[in-house]
């Protein structure tokens, strides 16, 4: 009889916790889907991410399944990965230094392994996504934050303490806007859904006639940066004009992070690559006038490709990766 | 008869070439200096390599070296270490897509490799130096430009195609000062004696009293980044603010570099250090007041410590490197 081999990921989101059964190349088998309950205690989260696994687990051997090689789970940090440990978690008040692996082992009886959200996504990238083939490149998530992960030589990085790879945090703009790290001009003070917002709400107080004073119902608390990537689709110029600023900041910290890594593929991924051609397009052009020529040469600017599914599916992938199969 | 096996180390600047002869445990057994010549011709400089290389052979031989493993070249970029061939060189004009791997292998019948000038001084340190004992660090080399070397996991990080690490051409100020490279606010632009001295004459034009004045002769063409360390290191007002400024910026882009690579080590090198304390305690306090408090835990920020022998330690280590000897 054939082995049939398989493994699953968990994207743990702010959220909903999003599970993915895969074989060992890459291919979905099953999915799941549940909220993640952060704010309804420490145990909550926990028993929703192991019915999330058993119901997975139960597919697995329904699907006839020889063996399930392990769980990959993908967290907001910050974390060990090494150690399995998540010391705080931004949308789960209770989990505290909370050694998440050695709890679902004992749950589940099986290997488990814990990665960085923004890490796994870019491992995912990397196996099943826009930067298959590569050896080198770093993936940014623009989302309520802007997340990295780099892959160097295949492989992910984590640094000398795991807390590596936090893109995010390069100051493109000293003593520029304040960032939710304290810091002054990160990169996600200005291109994350948050940057975006707040710019916005800036912008919004000089009077420009614009669609989001009706997309938001005249009350700029109720703007979202989906709303400004939506009229900026319908060409309202200042919804452009700040998409456009996004791109510039994007872009000028892309040509940074080009010069430092001299990666083959650079990916962009998260909620605001849903509608994000002109952002993508400023991208690219600011990186490219903005990096040394060395570098420039053939690297690529991209869409991520997994979409929803790159974290659960690098989350995966790192089960492959510790046990050395890929 | 027990082996003694020595490397030859060459730190190809830009007016001087600085070869050293060193053991396996990297002590230094010989020296040997002599100018560059950059501007005589590409044969000039060629000869002046090998003239330098085969004067330590001979002092290898009257030592009673077993055997001589090879010749490490670091130089100043662009150009492929892997390939052995110097694209551009600033200040030897006739180099370019010059194979200086080939041709010294050619005139001396012995293994030759080739790695730029700031990755040689990082491995330098990190095998001899500030960085002993460390497996992640960084080093900027704070000269005419600010050069990068980084060592992942003990190795000097080149990116895909060798021209990764160029820490210099970060962006810390979007819409900056103009940097060499073309783009705007490159930390090179504001924390490279060239940096320096251009705000420092910007400064000048407002009229503050300094003893600047008198140090050039009060000529601001005369102006050299050493003049305002000096005055700085004598107390002087602006000479002081503009040191301090230097180490703002630094340390900004430092937070960004250690919020990037998590690192054990920074290290901070080049002619400015020789009187940096005022720099060296700047650069760490706004580097730790930036950076993410993951990161901050361990790290170190510290002056290097091989000075001007740290390129051709480095450029000896390559040697062993490349080998698999360390």
């Amino acid at each position: 009889m054939p082995t049939f081999e398989v493994i699953i990921g968990v994207d743990l989101g702010a959220t909903n916790i999003h599970s993915l059964l895969v074989n060992k190349e890459g291919q979905i088998l099953a999915r799941d889907f549940r909220p993640t309950l952060g704010q309804e205690g420490k145990e909550k989260t926990l028993s929703q991410i192991t019915s999330s696994i058993q119901t997975l687990q139960k597919k697995a051997e329904d699907l006839g399944a020889s063996s399930l090689l392990g769980v990959g789970i993908g967290s907001p940090g910050p974390l060990s990965a090494s150690e399995g440990i998540i010391y705080h978690s931004p949308n789960i008040p209770e989990w505290e230094d909370l050694p998440l692996v050695a709890i679902l082992e004992d749950r589940l009886k099986m290997p488990v392994f814990l990665e960085n959200d923004a890490n796994a996504a870019a491992l995912g990238e990397w196996w099943k996504g826009a930067g298959k083939g590569t050896d080198y490149l770093f993936l940014l998530t623009l989302g309520t934050g802007v997340g990295g992960g780099v892959i160097i030589e295949g492989e992910v990085y984590h640094g000398a303490w795991d807390a590596g790879a936090e893109l995010g945090h390069m100051i493109i703009k000293e003593g520029g806007m304040i960032c939710g790290c304290g810091a002054r001009g990160c990169l996600e003070a200005y291109a994350s859904a948050t940057g975006v917002i707040k710019r916005t709400r800036a912008y919004l107080k000089q009077g420009h006639s614009t669609i989001l004073t009706r997309l938001m119902g005249n009350n700029p608390e109720n703007l979202t940066c989906e709303m400004v990537f939506k009229a900026a689709e319908q060409q309202d110029e200042l919804a452009m004009h700040i998409v456009r600023e996004t791109g510039r900041y994007l872009g000028i910290g892309v040509a940074s992070l080009i010069n430092i890594f001299n990666p083959q593929k650079v990916i962009l991924a998260g909620g605001m690559m849903r509608s994000g051609h002109i952002l993508l397009d400023e991208v690219r052009k600011y990186a490219f006038l903005n990096c040394l020529k060395a570098s420039r040469k053939d690297v690529e600017i991209v869409a991520a490709k997994l979409g929803d599914d790159a974290g659960a599916i690098g989350a995966a992938a790192t089960v492959l990766k510790r046990k050395g199969i890929i």
